[in-house]
């Protein structure tokens, strides 16, 4: 009998609260047909925000590709700055999905311009990173931080998700971090465009490509000098 | 009780040889997670070329997104050229998709860089055009053409993603056409690395969007004046 | 003899009174040297804002293409989202212009940078993806809308370009629509740099290609299966 | 009485028999439409090739402008390499038009790629800086360059030509020198393609924007401190 | 014995005043390692604005080139438009830098984007044709002007720099102008972020391409018909 | 009495063969001006050909900076692919440089295009990625691998370089490896083009910076979390 489909997805920040929430958000979009194996990066500091913290995140994270290599189907890396994605990818041979780069790609196809809503000023220049090393300037109307001044979050992000679709002429949001993914449904009722979560956006691709049969190419780039 | 997923495949092509490899393609994909409606444009040329073939095609086109509407929960533009993808988001409420964006998309994503092979000479300048519409230059290792003077197509096709992968160094192949759907497999297994069909791909794009309940943007660019 | 230089100017708005302001403006600019034919797509929408309207207007452009082809010199499409360009320059044997790209093309050789006003929202995005297309956004200071609740059409667009020119540091303006052809010689004096009319710059191009000869390629994009 | 027009075609090279085939094209595309005013550089190198010789020319183009600024329309600078457009356009308040920007953005309507062939390797590169510089990378099919063992001229070129188009898939052909503009209507034949001649290209703009009132901006980038 | 490095700067514009202030700049930045010679080009206009500026200042750049192309080891070129740049690397065997490219090369090594900060508004056009010209767009935060209605110049500058750092996310300053050299030490400790001055930027390339015996290439591009 | 600079050369490979030629190499260059401290890295893997690699050197790629923070005046990371050089100028008060980069941007002040000649066709790749980060795609002529059945290394890559100047019309060899360091002179002879070597290119920048003060901005991007 055909075993299960199952996604690992990995939280490199070391709050469990929050791979909580990227669990509950993983697993509604799951519903029956995939199982979801949400894993926290324990050895990591609780919010990924540097490349410091994303080095000291990365022993884990390999760590627990390597150990659920036989066990997964493909894997999710759920932190919107995609840490390790290039890395991850050549040292497995399932799918491997950041969400940041999923997310943008998939609102690339939901309308003509889409803004990342984020959480702190340092994050926009990354998320500028991103969007060159994906070739995605010409989708991107903006990036913007939500003000810290307002205490609600869902406000905070609602207010700065509005002025990119009014000011910015954004016409899909895109969450800047995967913290946030709770808040997809709520900001999609209140601001009428699609607001993309990237754990869903990771899982989509992640799920179609072990459905399709999908792998990462192993010549050249992703190759790698050894097997697992 | 929840309806399963339906999901309209539309071959902008008039040839129902074509329809049927694509259904063939889509339902392997589909399994029984959904279910696929492979819908001939039968106003259409045989084989979409020219922009005049996709004008000739357009009034079906939009006659069959149209009286799905209600029926169908996404849709998959099935030629390889995108024909008429950005109207019909425009007109209907659900996602679609285009199984060009959809194939260089997903490439992006399971190597450095994709080639493109395809079946002539003026649809390579085509290939160009959409990867510079969708920003994807920088993935783009080549377009190819099959040598015609290689009677196998299998082979002919073989041939040039072969040159595609050790000339220009590409490390995914993308089949230019729909009507290729039914190699990708074989091809898969002499290559060694992804060789991706877009009606696949164009899948699991709608599949997973209709999953997350992810719509086109209704504000602006895809709005319109009427509904349906 | 030779025959006088014929050149049609196809509204594909079916709005007359537009073709009326279009057809001033053309002919103002041909004085004797070439005769227009001011010729409006009746089975199109009043206005062309969406896909969907382009796809309405299609029929008759093509047949306005055909019935016209032992005619015309030259072609010049009069909607300044240069709707069905590509497909009409594949089924004519003669040039054929869409004034968005003849516009913006010349503004990039008369200032630094360009900014083009127009007349609403949703058509500020689409003019985005027509200078992704052309590879003009190193010359594109900002694409501006006119303030809907200036109720002097001038005013509101002298507005937009003055903004244009102080904030966004625009050289030249392009207006965005065929529509407001007839304000570009008093919007040009009150502000002080280029004002360019698509309709202008597209017979500009047309009337020249014609003098010098030059077709479309007939190789591979533009072939088409078909003669006429 | 209204004056006919008359445009300054200004050979930056000193090479009068250059002067004497520009003056033949442009008077050939003039017919009575306007005056052709074809002046050599007598100051400056009998071929311009590297910046040095630019620099060599520029004080008698200077002067030349500064000379006919109340004569002429608009001025044409017929050396492929746009030799000091940008100071030209500053200086004078007429339309000035560079040859190499005038062929290669008229090419771009002409077919979806073209090719530029060249004489010498070294001015291959300064084609691609051009190209760069006016944003025409996506329409750039290949720079090619005669082949000089070739004894007979046109059949250099029409080789160089016929590689662009089979092999670099190059839909129009553009002639990267001034002195190879009447070979123009040979090749076209020979190579069933259009074939543009910076200087015919020139003359379609220049005389365009005479007839349409058009001027350089003078706000900022063009404005110059000083009047003529 | 070996001789002391010699480093010609070369100021374009004829304000001895200017060359002064970056004499001082560059001294204080050789230390004992190299000599510097700062010349004026005294047949320059006070300052270089515009195209034509640059044109009266090229016959005097090409001589001080010349006469002290065997005295010097390196030439800087002290004018933030890099005017003749090209010229002058063509015509001198020595290492040539402009201080605008070398400071905005340098600067997208210190942070992730960077602001220019410039005199005039005419000018910020310029240096946005200088960074397309550069490749650098995707580390260009802003160009930004000073407020002239602010008398002081220093405060002027550092409120532009501070908009810059606070509202485009700019994370380092470039002086866009050689005569702001001796404002870059106040500057960095004002706005706590690396502020860039060119004529430093500009020596740390010549002197240490001088120490690599380093040299621009002849073939092709910069090679010229002429020895000196 | 002032120290002498004092610039930590850290080779991210473990090959001890290789640090011992890149601290030739850097002392060559550094002459009696700054004291070169070559470190390896012990925990690397011998050569770093993939992700997987970097992820081995990074710890104590971490571990060298911390410990040479207070006596290093700046970093050159010697290995051509710029492993963790955005993470290191992010833990670190001082300039920090990769090889890459710094070769490919001097490449780009020395010569119109530049070809990078590297030894396996993987890094091929690797190297197009990097030259789409430091957005210097205008300025590359192509990647190329030597000749691995070529026995004599210096032949191999000469061979490869000689076919970048004359196919790929590259006009300066940027070496795309450190361990190729001391091949830089010779083949600078052989081929008559300027043939540079990322650790010398490396070293002109971080002497430089040094001199003048310069270091990374730490607002945002580079800030991090925490002081060393």
């Amino acid at each position: 009998m055909k075993q299960k489909m199952k996604i690992v997805v990995l939280n490199p920040n070391s709050s469990e609260e929050m791979t909580h929430a990227i669990a509950r958000s993983a697993r509604k979009y799951a519903q029956n047909r995939f199982e979801v194996l949400a894993i926290t990066d324990n050895g990591a500091p609780e919010f990924i925000d540097y490349p410091e913290d994303v080095a000291k995140a990365t022993k884990d994270m390999m760590q627990i590709i390597k150990d659920h290599e036989y066990i997964a189907d493909a894997f999710v890396i759920a932190c919107h700055c995609d840490p390790n994605v290039k890395l991850l990818r050549q040292i497995s041979k399932k799918p491997v999905i950041g969400i940041g780069e999923a997310s943008m790609r998939l609102a690339a196809m939901l309308g003509a311009r889409f803004s990342v809503i984020t959480t702190d000023l340092h994050s926009v220049t990354q998320k500028y990173e991103l969007i060159h090393e994906y070739g995605l300037e010409r989708y991107c109307a903006s990036v913007r931080v939500r003000d810290k001044s307002i205490e609600d979050e869902m406000e905070a992000y609602e207010q700065a998700a509005r002025k990119a679709i009014e000011e910015d002429l954004a016409e899909v949001i895109v969450l800047g971090c995967a913290g946030l993914c709770e808040m997809a449904e709520e900001l999609t009722k209140r601001l009428k465009v699609p607001v993309l979560d990237g754990v869903v956006c990771g899982l989509i691709l992640a799920e179609g490509m072990v459905n399709a049969g999908y792998r990462t190419s192993k010549v050249r780039f992703y190759a790698g000098k050894n097997d697992l």
